[in-house]
C-alpha cells in the first residue's frame, strides 16, 4: 500500500471540517458517528461558528486544531474544499475524505470545480477520497466518519468497497439483519484522486478482512485493476457486484466480434482473469462473503444432503445440479451404518431422508457419518421446523461435529419465527444458514469455486518464438486510422504472426495464371485482386474449383472481364490463384480493443450465422492456458472440435495456437482495433484462415 | 368441484380417530389445532382409552360419535386404517383424511396396504385425502386439521397446495415473517384417491383465495391437470414450483428429438398450456402470489423506476431489463414537472434519481407524475433508510398515492431495522415490498404476464381438411411395436397429413429408372430400396446430381452393385429414383409423445448438431396459434426463416403449417410414439421433408 493512504486506515487524528450542531445536517451525522465509533485518536471540530459539539470545542480554523491529526473530513459547499483544502496543507495534513457533492455528477460547472480541487490537492501534496462519498468506517480500529444513521455496523471480516454511497446505508442495515458483519466500509464517490483499484490494495492488507467485497458501476483503469485484482484474490477472496449490466451493451456493428463484444463480457472476462467472483445481487454477493469468510473449503464438488423431509431434499437436489455441484455417491459402509439409526422408511440414497421424527442426536450422528465419508465433500443439512423438537435443540446437537470437521458444512434453516433461535446458535457458531437451499448451494458452489481457483496454477502462455513484429509493424506504416486493411497486407501480417492463410499468389496475365495453377495442385480457386473490392464474391470476383491449366487461363480472362463490366472504376491488379481449401470444421476467431480493459479474444461458432447463435465466448489478452480450454470448453463450436457423431474430430491445438497468436498480435500492435478471422477452416490436421479483417 | 369433496371444504363436524393426550404424539397436535383453528362445528375424538381432551369427550368408537360428523382424521397405524375406513362408513363419513404414514412411501409392503385401502375406500363410498399427509387448514372457514406447529397461518387470500407435507410448516413460518396469508393450505401425501387437479378445482371455487400456489413434484394424469387448470387459470392465477427438475432428464436417446425432450420440458409446456406460472423457487412463488393477489394489472411492460440514490436505481434498471421489462420512456410533461420538484443535480431520466434529500412529499408527489404519464404501466418505488427522514414517513406519504392508482406500484425497500416499521405500513396497506429491486422487478414482470395473459385470445389451431386418418391407420396396420416404419410407409404416411416429401419412384431395373428419371427434371437423385437399410449413405446407397439418362442408367447398375458388396444379406427392392432438392434453410421438426401430457412437439435447429446447439424449443399439442409462434420465435431457427444478412427469408407459414399437421398425426394416430423430420428444408415457398423417421 501506498504510504500516503495511511492515514486514511490508522489516522491519529480527525478534524471534521464542516462540523454541525443541527441535527438535520451531514455534518452532524459525521461528528456524532466519528464520536460514537470509539475511535481513540484525537477527534476535532471545526465550523464557522465557535462552540462546543458532543463535549469537544469547535474552532473556527483549521490552524486553533491541536495535534494529534492527520486526516480531515470535508462537509463544506463544494465552491469552498479548494481553499479548505490550501488550510489542510498549511497544517499539515496531507489526506482528506471530502463528502461534499456539487462536483461531477451535477455537471459540467461541478466537473471544472473538480478538476480545479484536484489539481491544488495535487500540488498540496494532499490524498483525497471523494468527493461525493460518505466515508470509510473500520469497525475494529475503530473508524467511523460517515454521516450514516446509526448503529455502526457489527463488527465482522467482510470489507465492503462501493462506487454507491446510497447503497451503503442499506447494506448495512440489511446485512445487520443476516447476521453479517462488516471490518471496513468505504465510500468511494466521484473518485477524483483515489480509485477502487487504491483502497482494493489497502484494504487486502487489513488484518481483520478476511473477504472483500465491491460494488461496481465503472472501473477507471481497467489493466491495472486486473493486476492487483489477480495478486489480491490469491490471498483473500474477491466479490464484486458489477451494476450496469445492460448499458451500452451494444457497440457500432463494423464485424460480428464488434457486436458480440458488450461492455458486459469485457467486465466479465476481466474479473474471471483477476480471480474475482461475479455475484448477481446483493443478496448473493454477501451470501458468499460471509460462507468464504467462515467456511473451510472443500475438496471437491460431491454433496451430501441431510433433511428431515423429502420436498425440501429434492429442491436441494435440484438447486445443487443448477450451480454445478453433484449429489455425493456415498460408500456403502457410510449408507450401513446411517441405515441402523433410521426407522425403515427413511431415505438412504443422498438425500438421506431421516424422516420427520429425526433427533437433535440423530441429525449429529448422520451429520458425523456423511462428514467421515471420504466421498462428500461438503454437507447441506436442511432443517425445517422440525414436528417433535425444537430447531435449536438440533442447531445446538450440531454444532461440535460441524466444528470439528474440515470440510463445510451449510444449513437450509427454513422458516422464520419458529427457526430464529435456530438462526441465532448458528450465527454466533460462524455456521452459514439460508432460508432456502437455493442460497445453502449457491454458498456451497462458491466453496467449490474458491478452492479450485486456488489449486489452478495457471500462467499466461509464453510468446510463440516466431512472431515478426518490426515487418509486422512496417506493413502498418502509415495506414490511416479507421480503415479496414487490404487483403494481401492482411495475409502478410497473418504469416508474420504464424497463422496460416491460403497460398495465394498473384498473376498479372492469363499465362501466368496458368503456370501459377499448374504449379500449386489442381483444384484451384482464383479471385480478382484489387484494393477497391472488398466483397469479391459481389461482382463476379471468384471462380471456384478450376480444374485444369485450360480452366486457369480462360478463368482469368472471365475474371479481368466480369470485374471490368461489373465495376469499371475498380484498379484491377490481376488475380490471386490458390489451392481449393479442403473440407473441415468452421469456427470464428476474433478480437477487439475494449477502451478500458484492452484486447479480448473472442472464440465461436462461426459463418454468417454467429449473431444469431451467439454461441461465443469471451477472454481478456494476455490468454491464459486455462482460459483457452475455457473458450473451448464453452462454446459448442469448441467441444465440436473434439468429434460428435459422424462429425470428425479437428485439430483443436492448432485452434489454441492460432488464439494465443492473435492475443499477442493485439498486445503487440495497438493500432490494431479489430481482427476477425471468419471462418477459420479447421482440419483433422492444421488449419487455415478463409477470410481475416483486419481494422487499424 | 365434485359434492363428494364437500366434506373436505365445509365440514359440519370432524372427528379425529386417534387422538391423543400424549403432547409428543402427532394425535396430540391433531386435536390441538382443530379445536385451537376455531372450527364451529362438531369436534370429536376418538381414541381407545376412554377420557377427556381439552375439554370434550374421548370416544372408544366411532359408533358413539354424536352428530353432526362428517368428515374423520385419521392417525392409527397403518394396517388399522382400513379397518377405520370400514367403521366410518357405518357411521356415514364418507371423506377421511388420512395422515398415517407407512404406506406406499415405504416400499412393497407399503403399497400393498394402500392398495387394498384404496379398493375398500371405494367400495365403501369413502373419499380419501392422503395417506401420508398433514392434512388441511382453512383460515376464513376456519378450520384445521394439521399437526403443524402453531400459530396457525396468518389469514390471506393465497391457497397452497403441495404434494410435500414437510415443506409446508418451513413455508408457513417462512411467509408469516413475509407477512403473506393464506386462505387454505392443502398437503396431498400419497394420492390413494384425491389427486392434486382435484383439490385445484376445489380451491378455485373458494371465494377467499385469489390466487393459488402449488408444490409438485409429479402429476398423475396429465391431459385432466392441464385442462382444469387452463379453465382455472383464466380465473385465477396459479403458481407453481415444480421439484425435480434434472430427474431423469434424460430419455434413452432414440433420436434427437427423444434425447432432447426432458421430462422437464414436458411440465414447462404443460405449464405454458395451462396458463400456470412456474416459479424457479418457493421465494419467487410466493413473492410472485401476494403481488398478484394485491395489485392491479398493467397494460403493458414499460416501468418507472423512483429512487433516491444512483446505485440501487441502476440495480434496477438492470433487474427490468433481465425479466424483459422495459423503462418507460417518460414524457416530456413529466419530466418538466418532476423537475420542478427536484434540486438540479437530480437524474431525470428514467430511474428517478431524487437524491438523497427526497422528503416524504417529495416521493408522493414525483410517484403521483409518474403514475399519471400514460407511457408508464408501473412503478417500482426504491427506498433504501433515508439520511433525513424515516422510511416509515415516507410509506406512510406513498399510500394514498398508490391505493389511489389504477397501475401496479412495488417497493424495493432495503434494510432490515432501518425499514421495519415501513414494511409494516406497506404490509397493512397490501403494497408489495421486498429487500432487493431484483424481487420487485420479478413481481413486476409476473403481472405483466398475468395481463397478457388474460388479453390473449388463443385457440386450439383448427384440424386441416385435407388429413386422411383411415389411410394412414391402414399403412400402421400390423406394424410391430418398437420399430422404425420402413421408408415407403413412412413417405404415405406424410402425403396422407399433406406434409410435403420429395416425389420418389420405385424403379426395379436400370431401364426403369432411366426412364422414371427423364420424366422428372434432371438433376436427380438415385437411393437403394432397401427395408434393411437405414443409414443409405454409410452402404454407398445414393448417388447424387444425376444429368443425364445415360448417368441414370448407370447409376441403377452401380448403386445395386455397390450395396451388394456392402451389405450382401439386404434384400434389395430395386432403386427410389427423386428430383434433386433445391437449397433452403433446413429445420427440425419433432414430436415425442410423453407418458404424462402425451404428444410434446419439438421444433428448431436441424442438422447432425442439433444436440450440440440445443436450439429447440417444445410444446404440447394440440398446438395453439401463440404456441406455434412461440416455437419460431424463441428460436434462432424460427427467427432465421425471416431472413438474416445474406441468409434469405423462407416461407414460416408452410413450417407453421407443417407443425400443425404433425401435431394432429400424433394426436390421431396414438401407435406412433415418435417422429422426427430432420432437416426439414424450407424454400421461399413451400418445403419439404428430406429425411423422415417414424417410430411405432
Amino acid at each position: 500500500m501506498d504510504p500516503s493512504l495511511n492515514p486514511f486506515i490508522k489516522p491519529q487524528g480527525v478534524v471534521v471540517v464542516g462540523a454541525s450542531s443541527n441535527p438535520s445536517k451531514l455534518g452532524y451525522g459525521v461528528a456524532r458517528n466519528l464520536v460514537n465509533s470509539g475511535f481513540k485518536g484525537g477527534i476535532h471540530f471545526v465550523s464557522q461558528r465557535k462552540g462546543n459539539l458532543f463535549g469537544r470545542p469547535v474552532h473556527v480554523s483549521l490552524q486553533d486544531v491541536p495535534d494529534p491529526v492527520d486526516l480531515a473530513v470535508l462537509i463544506v459547499p463544494a465552491p469552498a474544499v479548494t481553499s479548505v483544502l490550501k488550510q489542510c496543507q498549511e497544517r499539515n495534513i496531507h489526506a482528506a475524505i471530502v463528502i461534499s457533492s456539487g462536483f461531477k455528477e451535477i455537471g459540467e460547472k461541478g466537473a471544472l470545480l473538480e478538476d480545479e480541487m484536484s489539481r491544488k490537492a495535487k500540488e498540496a501534496n494532499i490524498r483525497l477520497l471523494g468527493p461525493n462519498c460518505i466515508g470509510l468506517l473500520d469497525t475494529h480500529y475503530p473508524l467511523d466518519t460517515t454521516f450514516l444513521p446509526p448503529p455502526m455496523p457489527v463488527q465482522g471480516d467482510v470489507a465492503f468497497i462501493s462506487q454507491s454511497g446510497a447503497i451503503c446505508a442499506a447494506i448495512i442495515d440489511w446485512a445487520r439483519g443476516q447476521g453479517i458483519g462488516f471490518s471496513r466500509l468505504i465510500s468511494m464517490g466521484n473518485q477524483a484522486d483515489l480509485t477502487e483499484t487504491d483502497m482494493l490494495t489497502a484494504v487486502a492488507e487489513d488484518e481483520n478482512t478476511r473477504v472483500l467485497t465491491f460494488y461496481i458501476e465503472s472501473i477507471c483503469n481497467g489493466p491495472q485493476f486486473v493486476k492487483e485484482a489477480a495478486r489480491i484474490s490469491r490471498i483473500k477472496p474477491i466479490i464484486a457486484l458489477k451494476a450496469g449490466r445492460y448499458e451500452s451493451g451494444q457497440r457500432a456493428a463494423a464485424s460480428h466480434t464488434g457486436a458480440l463484444a458488450g461492455q458486459d463480457n469485457a467486465y466479465q472476462a476481466a474479473f474471471e482473469k483477476a480471480g474475482v467472483f461475479r455475484a448477481k445481487s446483493s443478496e448473493e454477493m454477501f451470501d458468499w462473503a460471509s460462507t468464504l469468510a467462515s467456511c473451510p473449503l472443500p475438496t471437491g464438488r460431491r454433496i451430501a444432503v441431510l433433511t428431515n423431509a423429502g420436498g425440501p431434499g429434492v429442491i436441494a437436489a435440484d438447486a445443487l445440479e443448477a450451480v454445478n455441484l453433484s449429489l455425493a455417491q456415498l460408500s456403502p459402509i457410510t449408507i450401513e451404518k446411517i441405515s441402523t439409526l433410521l426407522p425403515p422408511a427413511a431415505g438412504l440414497n443422498n438425500p438421506i431422508d431421516m424422516l420427520a421424527s429425526a433427533s437433535p442426536q440423530i441429525y449429529a450422528e448422520c451429520l458425523d457419518l456423511l462428514l467421515s465419508d471420504g466421498d462428500v465433500d461438503g454437507v447441506m443439512v436442511i432443517l425445517p421446523p422440525p414436528p417433535m423438537h425444537s430447531a435449536e435443540e438440533i442447531a445446538l446437537s450440531l454444532l461440535s461435529v460441524i466444528n470439528g470437521s474440515s470440510k463445510p458444512v451449510v444449513i437450509a434453516l427454513m422458516g422464520d419465527q419458529l427457526i430464529k433461535n435456530a438462526s441465532l446458535v448458528f450465527r454466533k457458531a460462524r455456521i452459514p444458514e439460508f432460508r432456502f437451499p437455493e442460497r445453502a448451494a449457491s454458498a456451497l458452489a462458491v466453496l467449490a469455486a474458491r478452492a479450485e481457483f486456488l489449486e489452478k496454477v495457471d500462467q499466461d502462455l509464453p510468446r510463440p518464438s516466431n512472431l515478426n513484429l518490426p515487418a509486422s509493424l512496417k506493413i502498418l506504416e502509415g495506414i490511416s486510422r479507421g480503415t479496414w486493411l487490404d487483403q494481401s497486407s492482411t495475409m502478410e501480417l497473418m504469416e508474420n504472426y504464424g497463422i496460416p492463410v491460403p497460398d495465394a499468389r498473384l498473376a498479372v496475365d492469363a499465362k501466368q495464371a496458368e503456370e501459377i495453377a499448374a504449379k500449386m495442385e489442381f483444384p484451384v480457386v482464383m479471385k480478382i485482386a484489387s484494393p477497391d473490392i472488398q466483397h469479391k464474391s459481389d461482382v463476379g470476383g471468384i471462380m471456384l474449383n478450376i480444374r485444369t491449366r485450360q480452366e486457369a487461363e480462360q478463368a482469368y480472362n472471365i475474371l479481368i472481364s466480369t470485374v471490368k463490366g461489373s465495376r469499371p472504376n475498380a484498379v484491377l491488379e490481376g488475380v490471386h490463384v490458390q489451392k481449393m481449401v479442403p473440407e473441415g470444421q468452421e469456427v470464428i476467431i476474433g478480437s477487439i480493443r475494449d477502451e478500458q480493459f484492452g484486447p479480448m479474444i473472442m472464440f465461436g461458432s462461426g459463418g454468417v450465422e454467429v449473431q444469431g447463435l451467439k454461441d461465443i465466448s469471451f477472454k481478456l489478452a494476455p490468454l491464459r492456458e486455462s482460459e483457452i480450454e475455457d473458450l473451448l470448453n464453452s462454446t459448442w463450436a469448441g467441444k465440436k472440435l473434439h468429434g460428435f457423431r459422424n462429425i470428425p474430430s479437428a485439430d483443436a491445438d492448432v485452434v489454441k495456437d492460432i488464439l494465443n497468436r492473435l492475443s499477442w498480435m493485439m498486445m503487440e500492435i495497438s493500432i490494431i482495433s479489430e481482427i476477425e478471422i471468419n471462418p477459420l477452416r479447421v482440419f483433422a490436421n492444421g488449419a487455415v484462415a478463409l477470410d481475416v479483417r483486419v481494422k487499424v
